[in-house]
């Protein structure tokens, strides 16, 4: 069973280092923002974990961090998060907008005339998911106040990831890992593309899992062209190509263990670039060295790719940041100019496609000093299944 | 096996009625948006269902509905919409926002000019879920337009249910209760929230669901007083009273099956409110007639509750709507002034709470001639379980 977690001392660091952030910049608070899909920044620093409603967390420059949430999540609120000082506000309610007429609610307003400070200076952490709705009731609150994106508050802690926040990576990767060889054990012809998903679902969960870290792909035949995309009731055939994404989240930390998989023997031009992807995807590790710009791995990435003739299976960089978010910041793309620090973490996301197949080879990494620490690697080899 | 579905054919009916309605109303075009997390307009017009990304389906007054999607999505989306017309714009990118250097994507304003219209007036249906940077992209890209909220325009014809849809409901309710029995036959003490979560989960998929509807309710001992919550590692013990809420979900539409048990023998206080909640439950189906005003079956409700002594115990009203959200508009609350109408369709959610746990009956029915029609009615009963 699960046994790691972050300790409640690092949830406060972590709001400390905010709260100076705030102050350095001159902003009277930071509002960062969390919803059933995105849960990140909230979770980092509370722990608490929205569902159906959504959920903030306000650092004003001076004074306690206030947990924000919806009128019906009080009772949950009050047991998950580590802030004491929780408020409900009507706009983090659930997205079918009921009016619960019975109960009292705060306010921004409210909620900053309590702190006793008229804001001029508000940042957000996580505008790219933040509804209108609150947007627009935090102007209408605080008329006074300009409002400005301070993501990179939050993004600059939480791309070094600490002793307890890796414990937690390992732990996910190791139950990703689990599940896949459930999915190997009994993967059959016949069954449908979502009746796989609910083996992995259970091997999760059975070992510790606390959700799925994203909705597990088990992507088959042409389906395994989707570079995003949701399982279906396409029945598996003898001789099919799969794409397998299985992902388990421990304490708010994502993983993903991605292995394309044959149900038979795969055909000549599957085989190759499937061979192609999995070099691909090693050599990508190789590069991956403390010190080296980001932007150098995209490159050295592309070139091995193309030099191999597979130029046109391309559809984006070698690798994305991986955390609280199975993708989260930052990416690694021809324009990132950051160089790779120790205990950054990386999804490498090898992806290549064709018309009538895909294959992603995917595995966590730490980066660390002489070479990456590798957080999966379990059936990293061309599986083909005797069913 | 799942092998009910909307035909082709329902959702282009949807999206000419949708049409018809922006003409009405003087709008150039309806941008409708949808998320991981609340998927249901963007499927309810094209069966597209993001992940990672968003989704929006712009239906503009005159032409062909647009669907828009993340850079990543195509190939998926190519496959899932029945929208022959796919464009990328950059902010339905994942909360992450990769840069996407190399490739070539749309904007609101290149979609406009395809259509040769310079807009004054669009719609939005979801500003509860859509992102501000969508909204400052929509605003940048059509500066002379005025932006006003539409919800109404896909909640009119989502709250009635055609035949397809209440067929996909019946399914998913009918996996529910398989799920939930498969629950009851393996729940013990010695097992965590979790790992019963993982029972269910596979359950649903076995029988042909698509996804949850809902993160699945195992919530045990104090945590069952959460009227929002999710399931923790904490170990069941022997006595424990459980609150179970199952929901799959088939072809985007939700269910869920409420229940609380206990691992024994109920305490008198828990079984006394158990027995309030089950016969309030029975009594909101029985008010909930064609014709009726909603407020008057949350003011019976109330007042039900009230008489037993147990107003302390209620946290909201009696009934919610259903459909490819789990919940969904309409709300049955004190203010709820609209009638009930034939084929809406709703959960009847009786939640009740003290300080040391909390239950909730959950079922969902259909307005119809005569008394609703259960969609679910499973062990409707004092669930004491001898383990």
């Amino acid at each position: 069973m699960s046994k790691v977690c972050i300790p409640e001392s690092e949830f406060a660091a972590r709001v400390q280092r905010v709260q100076e952030e705030v102050r350095a910049r001159g902003l009277d608070a930071l509002l960062v923002h969390a919803d059933e899909a995105d849960l990140a920044n909230v979770r980092y620093l509370s722990n608490y974990w929205p569902i159906f409603e959504t959920a903030g967390v306000l650092v004003p420059a001076e004074g306690e961090a206030i947990q924000i949430i919806g009128p019906e999540s009080e009772t949950f609120a009050r047991d998950r998060s580590h802030l004491k000082k929780v408020r409900k506000i009507l706009e983090y309610r659930e997205s079918a907008e009921p009016e619960y007429p019975e109960l009292e609610l705060d306010t921004f307003a409210s909620i900053f005339a309590e702190l006793g400070v008229r804001p001029k200076r508000i940042g957000i952490a996580g505008m790219s998911i933040l509804p209108v709705t609150i947007y627009e009731a935090l102007r209408r609150d605080c008329p006074d106040a300009e409002i400005v994106r301070a993501d990179d508050i939050l993004t600059n802690l939480r791309v070094i990831k600490s002793e307890a926040e890796l414990a937690c990576m390992r732990e996910a990767f190791r139950i990703s890992e689990i599940a896949l060889e459930a999915v190997l054990a009994e993967i059959r012809p016949g069954m449908t593309e979502l009746q796989v998903v609910g083996i992995a679902q259970r091997a999760m969960y059975e070992n510790g899992a606390e959700y799925e870290g994203h909705p597990t792909y088990v992507l088959s035949g042409v389906n395994s062209t989707h570079a995003i995309g949701r399982p279906s009731h396409r029945v598996l055939q003898k001789g099919d190509y799969v794409q397998l994404n299985i992902g388990a989240r421990v304490c708010g930390y994502s993983s993903s263990v991605g292995r394309p998989i044959c149900l038979g023997k795969m055909t000549p031009e599957m085989r190759r670039l499937t061979e192609v992807g999995l070099e691909a995807h090693y050599k990508t590790q190789e590069w991956m060295q403390v010190g080296v710009p980001a932007k150098t791995v995209v490159e050295k990435f592309y070139k091995f790719v193309q030099d191999k003739g597979c130029g046109d299976n391309l559809l984006y960089g070698p690798c994305h940041g991986i955390g609280l978010m199975e993708v989260e910041r930052p990416w690694m793309e021809s324009t990132s100019e950051y160089p790779l620090v120790e205990n950054m973490t990386f999804q490498v996301d090898t992806f290549l496609y064709t018309a009538e197949f895909g294959l992603r080879w995917e595995n966590g990494v730490r980066i660390a000093a002489g070479g990456v620490e590798r957080l999966s690697d379990a059936r990293m080899e061309i599986i083909e299944l005797d069913v």
